[in-house]
Order: structure tokens, then sequence, then C-alpha cells
């Protein structure tokens, strides 16, 4: 990892950023801590446990992407003064990657209700803002070949205090996060390989995890306005708080560690597939429409746009390149209508 | 303009349809009328008269941009078994447009309260559906040359009916629309004619007009999360109803005319420029900044993906191709760093 510093302090976003959360300052190299100093209790512990665990996989993970695709990632670390930062690694322009961006990031700030809710998925929290703490790792590795899939995993720990006119209520805590995939192609033993390495991890775990993580991949991964997928999905999870903090650390700490042994393997398969134009365009246009998933659904990123965190590090999810082709249909029978009918039509991948 | 059948009849966004828009069926041409036969009076004659001024202007335009261009429009026409239909016309691969839609529709529809804040930007309309209205023109002409500029321009005439509870109340009826431009490199002669083409048009019927609406569409074409507007703006206008429909009729008819004028002598004028990889790529970059607005905040799109409306054409405006370089800053003093600053502090294009 080559560590730079990047001069420019954006202030392009901050009359949307002056309410929710700081300016950032860009730091020379990532800090031992992104938490603001002084102790919380236990709270406190699982925020400094947490960021631990997503720095090591991050480590880790960009260590297996550096050693696959020989290029080196670029590192981004800044602070806001109040408390808080992130370090951001891409990988862009590599020999196997289009671009890989690997995220981890501590934000303290103040909700708006409209982001509480994109945040949550629900209703609730009125008119007024909700402070906030969120620790979390986030990913999205695009390779070059359309043969090999996208990943994307995210795993967060969030707390929310206490409103304002309300100090004595109790605050609430919850970890999130899943892994989901994005082939362009569609070969059916390499999904299974994806899906199966993350029901080992959840089933060390709850045997009903991995059923009940994929079914909410299946709902959670879908483009609304064009009754597709974005991909075949994996796991995906949210608002969990039904078990010991310590229980669900560990569950989030093997689910960000299977991201290696799932995704690696079908990288290196396909890295060197030979490939026509036509079939470029099709990955261009799924990248297309990973942008819609990413910009009108998913909720990190609605979140992330509303708060006015670091942009460049909320959209390193976006593709380098994409394509929207006016109503393009794939002929029937053909390998990209199959793709089609698996993003349509959820498979059950694991015998 | 070649007419041919769309034979696939989209199913995918059954789902979400349902409750708002009917599925639509395509049709072999398109209809003399997209209005539902029988007339209601004066509300009705407006509505004829809009979609008979919209289709004559998708016309002259498609007519404008073949005669640059060399290629022909594809048209796909469809209709809805209650009513509406729209026109979609697509140059897409073309010598001079990578890709250029032009949209006519007509759209009776349930409205979602929430569709109903985002088509009027305000608050209101509680948790009911609202019967609704609308018939309009939109078009995104996207050069391949990136010293031609992007153009876009909407025209609609919007009616509520009566919620059910009060069926006495009356209704609701607005005008809106803009033209706007979008170039990747500044000419500034350029945009002076652009913007003193709309002034003209403006300027015949109100001295008011072009400097209020030029503020508007500074304001409007705001990509929030970035600090920074699309483009180099134009006009912007909507809920217009402080004076006759007539005079609003003819103000949206002028508009429309002015398209052409205002348009097409600036991508003839730079259509065979010389350019290199770079400017290209800075060229897909605006694209991509293109590709945020529309999805995230531009309320005809974000109103469209909520009813239900035919995908294809709602996101015929996104471009052929779009990129994300990660964290990409212009240098000081360049081409591109003087594009940027006009997309972040707005200027005055007429002396």
């Amino acid at each position: 990892v080559r560590s730079s510093r990047n001069n420019k302090v954006k202030k392009s976003s901050t009359m949307i950023k002056a309410a929710m959360i700081e300016e950032e300052v860009a730091l020379d190299e990532a800090p031992l801590t992104l938490l603001r100093p002084g102790g919380e209790g236990d709270a406190n512990e699982m925020r400094a446990k947490f960021e631990k665990m997503v720095r090591q996989a991050q480590n880790d993970i960009c260590k297996a992407v550096e050693e696959l695709d020989g290029g080196k990632f670029h590192e981004d670390a800044w602070e806001r003064p109040g408390g808080g930062g992130g370090i951001s690694r891409v990988l862009q322009g590599g020999k196997v990657f289009e671009k890989a961006g690997i995220n981890v990031s501590v934000v303290y700030g103040q909700m708006p209700p409209e982001a509480y809710r994109a945040a949550t998925g629900g209703q609730g929290a009125g008119t007024e803002t909700i402070p906030f703490f969120a620790a979390g790792i986030s990913s999205v590795m695009h390779p070059i070949n359309p043969m090999a899939p996208t990943v994307h995993f995210n795993y967060r720990y969030f707390e929310t205090d206490s409103p304002r006119d309300d100090p004595g209520a109790p605050r609430a805590w919850w970890f999130g996060g899943g892994t989901d995939l994005t082939p362009s192609y569609i070969f059916h033993e390499d999904v299974a390989h994806f899906h199966g390495t993350l029901k080992g991890a959840c089933d060390k775990h709850d045997p009903e995890y991995y059923p009940r993580f994929k079914q909410w991949a299946d709902d959670y991964f879908m483009i609304k306005h064009r009754g597709e997928r974005r991909g075949v999905g994996g796991v995906f999870f949210d608002d969990m708080n039904d078990r010991p903090k310590e229980e669900l650390l560990a569950f989030a700490t093997d689910m960000a560690q299977a991201v290696v042994p799932a995704y690696i393997p079908l990288v290196d398969k396909h890295k060197d597939d030979s490939f026509t134009q036509e079939e470029k365009e099709w990955q261009q246009m799924r990248r297309g429409r990973y942008v819609e998933f990413n910009l009108v659904y998913d909720r990190g990123t609605t979140f992330g746009l509303k708060t006015g965190g670091r942009i460049e590090s909320i959209l390193m999810s976006l593709p380098l390149t994409a394509r929207w082709q006016y109503d393009m249909h794939p002929k029937e029978g053909s390998r990209e209508a199959d793709a089609l009918d698996a993003f349509m039509n959820p498979r059950t991948w694991l015998a």
C-alpha cells in the first residue's frame, strides 16, 4: 500500500456538510485510531473493537487483491476536527481490476430524520436530528474481464445517542452488513462456491442465518424500477441487536474474513478469459445497472449523500466505466439472457 | 424517422407499476392522439393543444438533428389500455451524436404522495394518491465530440384531478419546463449564444422571465453532494399557473421552438474538432456527473421511477457511456479547471 497525501481539502460540499458532518482534513498517514479520545464505558469498548476488526480486514483483503493484481492500492486518510475519519484505499487501472476500493470509516454526526429513515429503512425519528456514531468497512471491486464478477461487501456498527430532548432515553445500536456478487455472466459453480463460502461462515453462528440473509440480499439488491436485481446476491442483514454485542462482533468478523476465500478464486479463474467487444459492452451495461442501484436505492450511498460524508469515498463504489444502451434486450437463449433471468428470478445456488 | 415495432412488452416493472401507471403496450405506429377519447371541457382542450404542440416540436427537432447527424431516429410508440401513451425517438451511435433521445408522453396516473412531492418539489398531499394527467416533451442529446455540448430540454403540462374524498375541490394545473446546456469545455461565445437565444424567446413574453428562470436553472441543476452544477444552465421554471393557460402555452411553444437555433449551431461548429484521449475521458467523467444528477435529483426522473413509467424512455437521458475516476481534480489553470469553475460558480453569460 502506497500512502500519499491528498493535498486538496475539498470545499465543494460545504453547503450541505455544515449541518451534518464536519469537513474532513487530509492526513499524511492513517492514524492509530479514528475514534475520539476518552471513554464512554461499554459502548465505547465496542467502538474500539469494531474499528480494530475492520482495519484488520482492510489490510488482509487489500493484501490478497494486490497479490492477485500486481498493482498497489493508493491510500487517502482523513479526520474531522471533532472526531472520526477514514481510510480509503483504491486500486484503479490495475492489470486485473478496473477499479477496486476498500474504505474504513468512523463517523460522528448528526443524522437528519430522512437519513435516519434511509439508514434504518423504517419510519420514526420525527423532525429532530439524531446524533450518531458509525464505524464500518465497505468495498466494491470491479475486475476488467467481463467473465470475472464484481463483489461488494460492507460491515458496520451503528449507535445513536439519546435525543436532546430526552437525555435519559436508551441509545439504539445495531450491526449490519453483507457480501454480494455481481457477475455479468453466470458460471453456476462459481456462484455456488461464493454462496457456499458465505454459508460456511454463517453456519458457525446460526444455521438459520444463511437462508434468512440470502433471502434478505435477494430482496435488498433489487433495482425496483427494472424489476431485476443487480446481481446474484449473497447475504445481507441489518438492524441486528438481538444477541450480545460480542457474538455479533464475532459474526461480522467471520463474514469479513470470508470475503477473500469466497471471491478471490473466482477472479483468479477468469481474469485471463478471452472475450468479445459485445461481451465487454454487456458488462458495461450491467455496470450501468450497478450505478442505478447504488444512486437510487443503496442505503449506505443515499445515507452518505444526505449526511455529507467524503463524496469520493462514498462514490468509490461506482465503476470506472458504465454504459446505457437504449432498450437493449438479450437474445433468447443467449448467455446474457441467462444472466438476466438469474437477476430477475433468484436461484437456489446450494443443493 | 424509421418506425419499428417494439415486440417486447416489458414485464419487469409490473410490481410497482400495478399501483401507479398501467403496463404499456407497444404500437406499430404512433397514433393520431395519445389522449383518452371524450371531452372534459376547457381542461381537455388544453390537453389537446399541448399534445399537438409537443408533437410538432418533436418532429421539428428530430428533423434538424437528423440533418446534422446524417443518421435516423428509431421510433417506439406505445399506449396504455386506460389511456395515455408515448412516442420515444432515439438516435444511438450516430456520426455526430453518441445518443440523442426525444420523448413525447401523455400519462394518466395515480400519483403516490411522495411522487407528488417529488414532482412539485413541495409538501402536501398527505397519504392519499392523487389522480393526475401529464403531457410533455423531454429530450437529452449527447454528442460524440467532447468539444460539442450536451443539451436537455423538457416542456410539460400537468393537471391533478380532485381527491376522491373531495370531488368538488378545484383541480390544480401548471406548466413547467426548461432548456439547459452541459458542455465539457467552455467556449464563452457558444454559451452566450445559447443563453441569448433563450433570452430572446423569453423576452417576447416577459422581460423578467430570463433573469428569473436563469437563476432557477442555476439553483435547480445542482448536484448537491458535489457542490457543483451539471453544466452551465439555461432556463428552468415550474408550477407556472399565474397567467391564462393560452399565454403559458404560447410561452412553452416559443421555448420549444428555440431549442434548434440555440443548440444545433454549437454542435455543428464543434462536431469535427480534434481532441485527445484525456479530453474524451473528461467528457466521460462529466457524463458520470450527469448520471448522478439525473438519478439522485432530477424531478422528472425520480417522478418517473416512482410512478412506474416506461423505464427505457425515462432513462433515455442517461449517456451511452460514463466514467467515475477516483478523486480526479483538474490541474490549476487547465481548461477542465475552467469548466469546473463555471459549474461551481455560475457566470453571467450575457452582457
